[in-house]
């Protein structure tokens, strides 16, 4: 098992455990729960695998259970009021943990109650998907869509702890382990060349859920975000950077409807159109647009838009993306393969060429 | 106009300015306003007194308004959503300020939206209640009510400034003027024992709205729940002081319904249950507990609760109480008139003769 901790600043810091089995091993979870009380949020996939287990390694707790149905479509308002009914029903009170065994979704909404309930309670990440192993457990973002725009809704709260257990990958669809790979390579992109030279050299055994890479792939990544976030807990600045690939990618899901496209094959999709900006820009050159659409194409991602998706979808979307500062478009491109950059030169007009014209692609 | 300062650690703080006339100077506004967009959150009885001078005090911004039906009852997640779809459909983005023209409620609701909109955006407070002066607008309290439970939804979340004009108390009916008063008796029953036997002096001139009595209670009701609140910014211990009444209040309002009894009127009657308990303890004495009662009598404020209401809707209702830790019933009781503290020591059966029986009352 691999120990790394995400500092936080003001003194508090918490700890990402990642390896085989940890599902079983109640000293993970005890020593980060604080009360008597435990209520696991969960949904209709995951609960068959992996909640039995859980519920024995809490055993030592009252603990209540919230069963979610699964996908994007149920991150909202409605699921996150179903958590609130079970925690007062069960009359959980401040010293109560929220523990969130899921994807993406289900950490979002998990943390997102336990960052309103009673104005705030303790929760602990239990991620069971690759994105959200190496995404959502770090960097205390949570919340819900809304009708309106991705992610609208939320608040930024730390879990007390994340437990990884690599083994709850074996039974995760491929194309989800092919969409949390584009979370991987992101960091690669941002932040560590070197950790994208590897990739291009494990790929293949990355895709084959070899447990010894998948741990190192999940550990890089985690220190990679760890670093950015403990740099800017707010995301006010440095954090942002984080979003390669996730105003493209935010349109794409936005204009498909949510759960069509899976969040990692549309950042895989904004990172290429990234790295065309970047490459118009001068920044990067044509061997290195190359080098990532191989390595997301060897992850079987797509390094596409949707083809019927217009530049005015879009700008319409974009225009109402969180990460729009008073109507300009702030886009991260990058300066270079592990150099990434906050930038607000892009015209409409270019990304209109970008997604219409053949350009360069 | 007076000027005062929240402290909130990290190198925060936010002033508070307590005057006349202020909702017309624009340079108490614009200095705490980020980007160009604001939001204002009003309801259907603030609105047509004051909404408009207010519009016209942020004439240079693009301002959008929500106006929210009046009262408790709407204190909920579906009012929540009223304002997020507002701001979305305003385009409103992370630079956005939201205004809160209103009292508690108003301001509760408001400030909750600012605190999960994109995960938070800033919001300036306009309290137009003097409970709101004096308690919702220090403290970075917000949120709403669930059917099971007051204030079970909520974040803390800091306001930039807050402006106090005094003469909009001139509109405020004098059952609410009454109820305000109840938590100004509070901090100098908590925390300022000079204050107490300040408002036994002044309380008449303050139920006849005389401004510069007005602006003092004020000022050093904020000064002495910021002093509380800049100790304790996450309510771990200290904070919880200012609940004196409160435990009590809040199973009156629950049992009645919200809104049949001010917040401030359940909290007049929920101090003296702490009062008498205190009394029971010998911390209190006769003299002590009549002081409370006829200061309260004077603001005609309740000082019992309602007659029907018996100790096992009392227990009932506290057990879920989010003040109440692993079952254990913590109550806020007084050592002395000015010095208030935590206690965990009062049984079920205590509570059971306080309400149901003659008692000391």
């Amino acid at each position: 098992m691999k120990t790394l901790y995400v500092e936080l600043g003001d003194q508090r810091r918490y700890p990402i455990f990642i390896g085989q089995k940890l599902l079983d091993q109640p000293d993970l979870f005890t020593p980060y729960i604080r009360g008597k009380q435990v209520c696991i949020v969960t949904n209709e996939t995951v609960a068959p695998l992996y909640l039995s287990r859980l519920e024995k390694t809490l055993s030592a707790f009252q603990v209540d259970v919230v069963i979610l149905p699964d996908g994007e479509a149920y991150k909202n308002l409605q699921s996150i009021n179903t958590i609130y009914d079970q925690l007062l029903k069960g009359r959980h009170n401040r010293s109560s943990t929220i523990v969130a065994l899921g994807g993406g979704v289900v950490g979002d909404m998990a943390g997102f109650a336990a960052a309103t309930y009673q104005r705030g309670i303790n929760f602990i990440q239990v991620p069971t998907t690759l994105l959200s192993q190496v995404d959502s457990s770090v960097g205390g973002k949570t919340g819900v869509n809304h009708p309106l725009g991705k992610n609208m809704i939320g608040a930024f709260h730390q879990p007390q702890s994340v437990v990884i257990d690599i083994e709850v990958l074996n039974s995760l669809p491929a194309r989800e382990l092919s969409a949390g790979l584009a979370e991987v390579i992101k960091y690669g992109l941002i932040n560590d060349a070197p950790f994208f030279d590897w990739l291009e050299n494990n790929i293949k055994s990355l895709m084959c859920y070899e447990p010894k890479d998948l741990i190192e792939a999940i550990e890089r990544s985690c220190l990679n975000k760890a670093d950015v976030v403990a740099r800017d807990e707010k995301e006010s600045s440095v954090r942002a950077l984080l979003n390669l690939g996730h105003t493209f990618g935010h349109a794409i899901e936005t204009a498909q409807g949510y759960g069509q496209w899976l969040h990692g094959e549309a950042v895989a999709a904004g990172m290429v159109l990234a790295a065309q900006l970047s490459q118009q820009l001068g920044w990067l050159d044509a061997g290195d647009v190359n080098r990532i659409e191989e390595l997301l194409r060897a992850a079987t991602l797509p390094v596409q838009p949707p083809s019927a998706m217009t530049s005015g979808q879009f700008l319409e979307i974009m225009a109402v993306d969180k990460k729009a500062i008073d109507g300009a478009i702030r886009l991260i491109l990058l300066k270079a393969i592990g150099e990434a950059v906050i930038d607000d030169s892009v015209s409409a007009e270019q990304i209109r060429c970008l997604i219409d014209s053949p350009c360069d692609k």
